[in-house]
């Protein structure tokens, strides 16, 4: 049996254990959040290692940034898990019951998933996030890094580990993989037979890996290369807005606005405004002739990269269309399936938009970067997931639920 | 592009008409049912050459059973895509919904998954039965049935195809992979561009080739190695009534009981009323060391493969345990994850039992024969999923869609 094998194993026991855990499960992660406040120093200290081995081996400065924690930054993950710890159970909760015609009872409750492997990158504070929802839920968890935060990491877990034991929980239902090379997310992605569901949790190079590689079923959360349509019956200081909004006001995330395809018939009047707009964040324009035509030259031709790809940065990619059914078309061949959306005060558009684009979420007159657990009512979430199985828009304690059926009969049979 | 790919651009294409295709669905389905039944005499011409290549290819009398096609059975088939066109459209149906504190209001609404693949086993009439529930969640279908149905389901096919294309449909919603060597099923498990999500529906072993080697996200279906537990405060009388029942009403199928555990308290006065019943059937009894104490030595003595297997056939498993975390243990070691049966009349026994057994349907006092989508509500089924992301038991209409967010604003902004 190899080492990953029996965290596998012990993942399983104890997440036997935790699926009926009930309101202990609450006790655990405040006794966490304690246990990450008083650590502080602790951390902290494991911490600075990393910043230090990151900047030997020339991390990016915005990747030292994700990486280091503060006293504030700490803070912030107790209060996350302590706001995970005031949800209602979902385990338990039944989703559908009937009495059928010959007297059996028939109900559908929420039951955990079981055991759930998350693979992430570089944030440290993904280690209590994930591992406070995936408890919460009722399942055991196997974390597995990055290695650039590794120290950070083992030191979390560990504070983790001893909080829940001492509560009386067993500590295997938190473990980190310690071992960061590709040979432990590999073997991770065959464990069938102790994992319930794989999560990746990071950038689009990541996710396609497992998605591709996995043998365990994977949700797939997060690329958002994500589309905004100016109809010609829009709003257009609405349009300016909120494309303004998608764009600039946190480039780096998922739900952020990468592409504009905006009607003819209103391109030569929106436009200007909204490079006005976009100029206050020095936004880069990658645009369509049409846009070069209407915007001049500084205008770099958009490529096929730019239609295709998230830039997750002040760079927008503008195409002018002639028609809505081109807009949609144009969202169905680049989309990654994340958020969408079209501002117009035309009735026909909303509901064809609504009705024909295919993402997560699909907005009209409202910014993408809504697309998130907080916002949607989940308090926290674990991922956005784009794929169609399970789980569809922002996951939260719900979507990190399965489900099975009790029946209670007085000696039916068929 | 291969061939595969083809049908697979084909789908995805007839998918975005489908999807929004509304009240069509059910004229088409009804079209399908009425071409089936006047179509008969050119199915069962078909249908000859099947049964007449499986003689000289020496298919068992049963393969052969499964695998014939009468009047009476083509008419079932017309029925069941019948009673499918009669259920509510699922698609387009509000699961939650809300306003944000923003004025935003947030609905999930259920939609179509896409493109469905289906791989499946010799009985043709799964041909029909697939396509129809596919085709009423809004969802393109590609079929790859076996070579022992390749006639049968290729005439069907094409009569399934030429009826929805004639109520104004396209016939690419159903597609049917004519080449049935290993290699198509290879190429339909990597066809994650276009399919959404693959279910595979047959024996123990095609499900585990397609869930190891799929790239498509894939619904697990079916494998059943379903116990009862004889609590000591069990009716024993129900018991053995349930037990009979589950065993002996119908061997081959996925619900079927395979592995009884009777408590020692109760095992020597209900162990021998249970074999008497049993006796009327022919039943073979594989049995632990105790069985066979109590029952006498035409008892064959059990094997780690009793245990294992489903045996889908007039044979059972028994085991004496000593008490009922004993039963729980031995199911969570052997059991698929299907359903499961305690007979108790003891309070803390049915919640222990239905707490602690992690499968899909579990069971207090009623037969695991009753796991199936028509005794669950659903009306028909496409299969009986066994994991645990996205379905779980009996899957239906529901199980055969995803959902997406709709959120509409008035120009809110983060």
């Amino acid at each position: 049996m190899t080492e990953m094998q029996k965290m596998g194993q012990k993942a399983k026991l104890a997440s036997r254990i935790l699926a009926v855990a009930g309101k202990q499960k609450k006790t655990a992660l405040l006794a966490i959040a304690d246990a990450l406040v008083s650590n502080k120093s602790r951390i902290i200290a494991q911490n600075d290692i990393d910043i230090k081995n990151g900047r030997e081996n020339g991390l990016t400065q915005s990747l030292l940034d994700r990486l280091k924690l503060t006293d504030e930054r700490i803070e912030g993950m107790a209060q996350g898990v302590r706001k995970v710890a005031d949800f209602d159970d979902p385990v338990g909760q039944v989703i559908t019951g009937r009495v059928a015609q010959n007297g059996m009872e028939i109900k559908k409750i929420r039951v955990p998933m079981g055991v759930i492997g998350i693979i992430f990158e570089a944030r440290p504070n993904v280690t209590s996030d994930a591992a406070a929802l995936c408890l919460m839920a009722g399942n055991a968890v196997i974390l597995r890094g990055g290695k650039e935060a590794i120290n950070s990491n083992t030191v979390i877990a560990d504070i983790m580990r001893d909080a829940i034991e001492a509560v009386g929980l067993p500590a295997d239902c938190i473990q980190l993989v310690k071992d960061t090379t590709r040979q432990s997310s590999v073997e991770l992605m065959c464990l069938s037979e102790y994992l319930d569901v794989l999560i990746p949790r990071g950038g689009a190079g990541l996710i396609k890996a497992v998605v591709e590689n996995s043998k365990v079923p994977v949700i797939e959360t997060g690329v958002g290369n994500c589309h905004a349509v100016i109809d010609k019956d829009a709003d257009l200081e609405m349009a300016v807005n909120i494309i303004n909004n998608g764009k600039t006001q946190r480039p780096s995330v998922c739900n952020a606005l990468e592409t504009v395809l905006v009607h003819k018939a209103v391109a030569k009047e929106v436009l200007p405004r909204l490079k006005e707009k976009l100029d206050e964040h020095n936004v880069e324009i990658h645009g369509c002739s049409k846009t070069k035509e209407i915007l001049g030259n500084f205008v770099i031709d958009a490529q096929e990269y730019d239609w295709e790809n998230e830039y997750l940065d002040y760079k927008i990619a503008i195409k002018v269309v002639d028609t809505l059914d081109d807009a949609i078309e144009h969202i169905r061949k680049y989309s990654t399936g994340h958020s969408e959306v079209i501002v117009t005060n035309n009735y026909e558009a909303q509901r064809k938009f609504t009705s024909q684009v295919d993402s997560a979420a699909v907005y009209v007159n409202a910014s993408t970067r809504f697309t998130d657990g907080g916002e949607f009512g989940m308090g926290a979430e674990i991922g956005i997931s784009t794929q169609k199985l399970h789980a569809r828009g922002p996951m939260g304690l719900t979507e990190l639920t399965s489900m099975k059926y009790i029946i209670s009969g007085d000696g039916q049979i068929r």
